[in-house]
């Protein structure tokens, strides 16, 4: 699903109340996942390489991006992530 | 110790590449702590209020600001501190 479409289907999904009250309450872990999965691909490294960089293995990739079991990442792996892609964190907040 | 003071003891004591190597692995979690603590006491809520806030105790809020165990926040906890100040994360990614 390219960029395009996936943002129609979002605006779609959020008409509806619950998924919306749901989709705020995820949406920050959501967005950050997109921006990870982003960063890798735009590198052109797979989750495997990604994984020999980090020095852990492709299933540890795979469920931090599909976000399977919805546990959050700890800022130290979001760190690692990004460091084996030659990328820092920088974590803003922003008045709601 | 006040701001200032803060930034010549880090100035001096990272000038030591031991102490450098150290501090940049842990730096990126070092600043998120400094922002955290700056965005509570900006607004003038202590960590017993923030608990409450966020339907946790205040040990828990004393522990991620200091670090002590040295685990890393989760996003989700991260997340969940900056809403109850009323602030969004925003995650960023710069090339080093």
């Amino acid at each position: 699903m390219d960029d395009l479409s996936f943002e129609n289907f979002k605006d779609e999904a959020l008409k509806n109340t619950a998924v919306k009250k749901e989709y705020d309450a995820l949406g920050p872990v959501f967005e950050l996942r997109r921006k990870l999965i982003k960063l890798r691909t735009a590198k052109g490294v797979t989750q495997e390489q990604l994984a020999r960089i980090m020095g852990t293995n492709k299933s540890n990739i795979s469920r931090l991006e599909s976000g399977e079991n919805i546990s959050y990442p700890t800022f130290k792996t979001i760190s690692k992530y990004a460091a084996a892609l030659g990328y820092k964190v920088d974590i803003e907040f922003r008045p709601v």
